[in-house]
């Protein structure tokens, strides 16, 4: 019976009366003091993170965009919504859409056809890290029940935050020499961090311990003996990590909007673009205060943990816990983390099983190379290349010339190809070319990681699939082997998401069926890792798709062009 | 023989093969150090200053420009160029065309009807401050020659320089409370220039005094006893400059491509959006090098003056001269550069007469104001207002839903209004409204200048016209009188320009005919008085015109979009 009402869910349009969530968003930068340090980002409403999304299940979402920027362009990505039939509002410039031109209002319009955590950002440039970014929630209609139970629903964004501009950043990545961003100046929590002002070689002026904005932590609040359901999405821009709340538990239920058989953890390792809902316990002595921490992993980063407070009612709020913040799990300690994903599976009783075998295996190495002496990172050797016109008119409208024709290879040369050591050969191509995907076809993808340009060197990269979900089937350490790794998926109960990390010199498998008309990003979801080519694009089903709106035209061959 | 000779320079077709010059440009970001601060400029191909295109009268002129920013879109105009029956290449962002986004490569193609001095900048956001300049000169066919002798023809481009990016300026200039962009950090002679390291408040590694980009200021290297023709620009973003070059004299033979009757000063008097060609000779003692320096005049101006090396071969072009620079004018002579403006006449023989009566008089009030407590700057009270949609598509499709119809007005309530003191009520309202020429008709402009929101202030007011020369036929101190201060225009050899000061307190009087079908703009070439409003548009003959190129579309109303 659970089974059967997951199901419905999923595929059959809800009974009850799905309603318009009308949303008024004006993008545009302010200056803001998130961690004391004043610089631009990009505001929504005059907020970051933005206005978080609140729906019910079928309702439709629908997003007038003001681009209030003065030159640039923007698009936002609502990720983890499928987008089932309306491809064209998956917000991925490029891909879906011809950004927005600053004076325009776009409109976006979307069914939010499940349950769950997700989360929405800026998916053009680098715009993600400058703060345009936020959290969707959809609940189930009134009267039904997530299999677990709290008192209260709270949510809280997780997020690196730099004190260069995205130009700054992106002009670094693109010079030779490579200028890397380095790490992230603080860890916020919700919008909220804390950079330390007495920092030598700051720009006067800039850095303000007492400003409002920041002089505090961001603080939840719990009322002792309260189950609180805790929604944790990262959007992070580089930053894998470790969140915490100091001596409580925290049960994890629920992952990029599936329901996960609950396992208990102390802290939670979460990828950007992961969300995770966790139940914790107000159970602890009531007469103070804790931390809330984040912390990086997966880098030995000098950035400071970024720390909250976990407000037990009535104290105040501000009253800091009398303990040292707990330090967190070592940088390094990939065998947690690892651990962490094996433990993920679906909820007994909402088990989607995936399918028992699959049409197609692509395998993905991950690499980080040069073309002409430019850093760039690669998938089986090619670094993806946005062309001009979006991917989705152009495939729609068979421009054949808009992008390389040639499909990517389905394969590295596994034989040959040592990925615990630095390549002799760095350099990458350039290409255009995308994945074309049979209609309803079952894809295994293979994630396969590898030594860097630096030797002994290897990073975690989370994985984020637009327009669907995939089944996380199998994580491995070292060379992922054809033939006899397969056998050990779990093809049972393994966890659905939408954003899967894959871990230092190891691999992981994903299977998704290729059932939703349109064309979808696939790229690992550090900022600077996808502009500087980690990613694919996939294409299935858009000769099935009815006419895309005229609002998503205006770059390239779209100029003064009518569909023909 | 002479005035025929330069009449039909200016209308007929020179009988001469002309040319294609062609230019591949990319526009990017890069770091640069021009006055040892390191910060990101726009570049075209890798420079700031630009390349300067040369050209021949009638040559076409074709830049195929690749938009290489990250996010944000250009246009670039070309400044001085009538585009006669090419309204669509002016380059103004929102009025002729629609951005260029990038990836998008864009083809400006126009012919350059006369010989002379012109500019190129970025008209778009507040892009031409970040270094999207340069200069153009179209020479005359060979045979062919200036009424005036020289033995080199040099160029230099005067700027000023902010530390802060575009964004940041004009995210403070559009916050409340309002947030004044200050004086600029540094005076740029053709990109150089040299700001103080020791400077205390500054951001620790970005000032770099040895930094090779800065460490010698620019050198014009001259040949004892030889003539110079120097063609000066100013692009800058607000500061009226004076130029000089220590102990030489400057013949000004050339005015916005127009020859000057030439006269003799110690320091020329230059306004943004300005081009003059003066004459130098090099008849001082040849043992020795001379400052060349510029400096701000109209504002209390905190900007150190910039500086250059005037070479006397065989010196060493890096040797300072053994003087102290001269310190130039007093920075509130107004009367002096009143007297300039008065003494620049059409040259005998190149006169080209003015209509002797117009058909149109509009006076235009130039204003401080606020709207809803945001600072803005008004003509006649209305503070403009760019549509999404360009006016050159929105008049000739008809898309009258696009802008205000209601035309601004033509006169200010001149009896009533004190243009000495700050104004009781300061509210302007913003608007898209045009002015709608008569084709072909005559138009008088009257720049009524006046106290700005500061007691006791009124500032100088650079403004240039898009599309058409204007004869500049009177100047006068305090307010325009309609009915006595016409009597004594100059209508007999007034020099025509594309950009001319009203100084402070003070009106200019200039007439134009309306005989270049198109929408061209009007506009104070202070970029952020242009960016808070301070402009007006034209439109005349529109419906004459052609087909306009489908690459000018793709924003607004033209998304998907064929001409009807």
């Amino acid at each position: 019976m659970a089974l059967f009402l997951s199901l419905s869910l999923l595929s059959v349009p809800f009974a009850a009366e799905a309603r318009i969530r009308h949303y008024k968003w004006e993008v545009k930068y302010e200056y803001k003091s998130q961690d004391c340090y004043k610089k631009l980002a990009i505001t929504i409403n005059g907020r970051t993170p933005g206005p978080t999304i609140e729906a019910q299940v079928n309702d439709t979402v629908v997003v007038e965009l003001k681009n209030s920027l003065l030159t640039e362009n923007v698009a936002i990505h609502w990720h983890g919504i499928r987008q089932k039939g309306t491809p064209w509002f998956d917000g991925t410039g490029g891909v879906t859409q011809c950004p927005i031109v600053p004076g325009d209002t776009f409109v976006y319009k979307f069914v939010v056809d499940r349950p769950g955590t997700y989360l929405y950002h800026a998916h053009y440039g680098l715009q993600r890290e400058a703060g345009l970014n936020g959290m969707i929630r959809v609940s189930l209609p009134p009267g039904e029940s997530e299999p677990y139970t709290y008192d209260h629903d709270r949510s809280i964004l997780l997020t690196d935050w730099y004190h260069q501009s995205t130009y700054e950043q992106s002009t670094g990545l693109s010079s030779l020499p490579f200028v890397w961003v380095g790490e992230p100046q603080s860890l916020l929590i919700h919008g909220k961090g804390k950079f330390d002002c007495s920092t030598p070689g700051l720009k006067a002026g800039l850095c303000n311990a007492t400003n409002p904005e920041c002089s505090s932590p961001y603080v939840i609040t719990v009322v002792p003996g309260k189950t609180y359901r805790l929604r944790i999405g990262s959007l992070t821009s580089l930053a894998a990590l470790s969140f915490e709340i100091e001596g409580h538990n925290m049960t994890v239920v629920e992952a990029d909007g599936h329901n996960v058989e609950p396992f208990v953890v102390k802290n939670l390792f979460i990828y950007s673009g992961e969300t995770y809902s966790v139940l914790i316990k107000a159970d602890q002595a009531p007469t103070r205060n804790y931390w809330a921490v984040s912390k990086i992993v997966s880098r030995e980063s000098t950035t400071p943990n970024g720390l909250a407070i976990f407000n037990y009612y009535p104290n105040h709020p501000r009253r800091s816990p009398p303990t040292v913040p707990p330090v967190g799990p070592a940088w390094n300690d990939v065998a947690s983390r690892l651990t962490q994903g094996e433990a993920m599976k679906a909820r007994q009783g909402y088990i989607l099983p995936p399918p028992q075998t699959s049409d197609r295996v692509i395998v993905m190495l991950n690499t980080q190379n040069e073309i002409n002496g430019y850093r760039r990172w690669s998938v089986n050797n090619i670094s993806y290349n946005l062309p001009d016109t979006p991917y989705l008119i152009a495939v729609k409208d068979r421009l054949n010339h808009v992008f390389d024709q040639t499909p990517p290879p389905d394969r590295y040369d596994s034989q040959n190809y040592d990925i615990f050591s630095k390549r002799n050969n760095t350099n990458a191509t350039a290409s255009s070319s995308i994945y074309k995907l049979q209609f309803n076809s079952t894809v295994d993808i293979i994630l396969q990681n590898a030594n860097t340009m630096i030797p002994n060197n290897s990073e975690t990269h989370p994985w984020h699939l637009h327009g669907h979900d995939f089944w996380v089937i199998g994580y491995g350490q070292g060379k992922f082997d054809i033939n006899s790794d397969p056998k050990k998926y779990n093809l049972v109960d393994p966890i659905m998401k939408n954003t899967v990390s894959v871990q230092p010199y190891g691999w992981t498998a994903l299977r998704f069926v290729a059932d939703n008309p349109g064309v979808w990003a696939f790229h690992c979801h550090i900022e600077a890792h996808f502009y500087l080519g980690m990613g694919v694009v996939f294409e299935e089903g858009v000769e099935m798709l009815g006419r895309y709106p005229t609002s998503i035209t205006g770059c390239g061959d779209t100029k003064g062009y009518r569909r023909p």
